[in-house]
């Protein structure tokens, strides 16, 4: 039985009797289907068999493999937690690269203290998207350490996914069109609005972007998504990496007014503003259309945000035919958002 | 150049400019040779053709995938720092379902402040045993927290390998013998020295296992690494998992005098003083000569420490002929140690 007053404590993370009951309460809560073993071992197992009945083939595929860590502010945030956000992120960063999602692994440092509700509520949260996206958590790790020492919880998940062919963030072509898979910024901005305690009817754009990479990914030419650093740090990555200039337009800008409002309000840069389930790509134009298509479906603000040029550097095409250079931002950045 | 009163920023976890400049330091350090590619992209890149170069067979292998959070206290200590120990254990665990790890991942949070030069001095402590093990550092994240948000440092690592034939806690048989790959216990003497201004000359026993294990493994019929909870919370679970009674000899106990010393005088039992390099594991008598032979090479001191029989529980036969039982690890437990 749960009492919501209970509380996590440091011998839920000691590797004795109560770390198991508290393994189990999670175990219990994890459902997504999956065909990993020995989830309850050191390590989970993915026979390969399975992977043979995805399509997999040796020699013509590539593993993929990628971690991040999570610390959020606040922990429950419209639109999402720090649960959900740690599970897309990785999610994410697997499907730009043009992988599909094998299983995650979740590792969790709470503070001792912590309300065990809402550390059930975060599991949950968890499941469900794991359950939505269909990629399952397979192996994980506990740990509690003492108040005062971590800032309530820190949640850091690892992914594999399979590959056919790799998007790298190098393949942007002279000519692409740039492409927003919706409207960005909106995680900062729900974070902002939190914590200012600032009312705004914007939520965090945080999702799983698997499915809907899975069906353009083979006419993404380069594609990220802009998490930390915003549209900035990701863009100016793809242009350097991929040696073309870019440029975006200022009257194809793809955030809400309010959002801009808030930044200007702020004095923060909108294109550091982050997404955590969003996507830029570069497209060629042979395919741009039948890309926007499908993205659509997804989301109807999917959009042409620019283009790629010969040259470099990225600069913002203003409404009055200027142009403004976009750099990596530099010193100090938003509030830590993800 | 490196000042040695540099500190670490919130900016260097931003994702911006000085994400980037710490991020190219790490790398520099970071040199353990690898297969994989896009190791500065969202995820990295492992070309399957490299894994059939190794003999592995889609369809007859299993893929292995495991996660662990550390959080040190102190970060250095005798034997090791928190990044050797955090590439361990993930090796370790990897290693002990039998599999060979194909390469890890390292997310580190660290407080704003923190010592540059300690941070790079814990990288490099990570290169040198990733190239010892012979298992690179292949994808990773770095953020920052604000002062008092994070005591010091805190590393994720998770790993993937393979295993044609998985060693599960599940397989150790009536008539086994269980074996310990050296001394246990020495990394919580280490710990607990350096936390109480102890002298001691024992020092964590933290390295890889994987090169010992590799050559062991089809003979182990379960296998576990005594770390939180001990040989306790481990030799419960194999025996439980595996439905067998265990019992192990206190004549053949694999821990140093000084350390049951330790244990007695700090009143915490030595069967929960932790490992970081070692491995317990089930063994047909028919295989025990051959097992004891090999790992006699890496560590003299491998042993016979018990033998499974038909039944359940784990029990201590003492010297005086009595039987007394080991249990999971209940209430307040040692320190953490890792």
């Amino acid at each position: 039985m749960l009492h919501t007053a209970q509380k996590i404590e440091l011998d839920h993370g000691g590797g004795g009797y109560k770390s198991w009951e508290l393994l189990k309460e999670i175990r219990r809560i994890l459902k997504c289907k999956t065909e990993w073993k020995n989830c309850e071992d050191d390590a989970a197992v993915l026979p390969t068999e399975t992977l043979m009945k995805t399509g997999f083939k040796l020699g013509k595929g590539n593993l993929v493999f990628t971690t991040d860590a999570f610390i959020v502010n606040p922990i429950f945030f419209p639109g999402g937690d720090i649960g959900k956000i740690a599970v897309c992120g990785t999610i994410n960063d697997l499907s730009v690269m043009g992988a599909e999602p094998l299983g995650i692994s979740l590792s969790i440092v709470v503070e001792e203290g912590f309300s065990k509700k809402d550390f059930l509520q975060i599991i949950k949260s968890i499941n469900k998207v794991s359950q939505k996206a269909k990629v399952p958590i397979v192996t994980g790790d506990t740990k509690v350490m003492e108040k005062g020492k971590i800032d309530k919880i820190e949640i850091t998940t690892a992914g594999i996914g399979t590959a056919q062919n790799i998007i790298s963030n190098n393949g942007a072509k002279p000519d692409d069109f740039i492409i927003s898979s919706g409207d960005l910024g909106d995680h900062t901005v729900a974070l902002l609005s939190e914590r200012f305690n600032y009312k705004t009817k914007i939520k965090s754009d945080c999702k799983p972007l698997n499915l809907e990479i899975k069906k353009t990914s083979r006419y993404l030419n380069a594609c990220k998504d802009p998490t930390r650093g915003g549209l900035a740090a990701n863009i100016v990555e793809i242009a350097k990496k991929s040696k073309v200039k870019i440029i975006l337009e200022e009257k194809f800008l793809p955030y809400k007014k309010e959002a801009i409002a808030l930044s200007e309000f702020l004095g923060i840069d909108i294109f550091s503003f982050a997404s955590e389930g969003r996507f830029i790509a570069a497209v060629s134009p042979k395919n741009i259309k039948k890309v926007l298509g499908i993205l659509k479906q997804f989301n109807p603000k999917a959009k042409i945000i620019g283009k790629a040029e010969k040259g470099k550097g990225v600069f913002l095409k203003t409404n009055l035919g200027g142009l403004r250079p976009i750099e990596m931002p530099k010193g100090k950045l938003i509030p830590r958002i993800c």
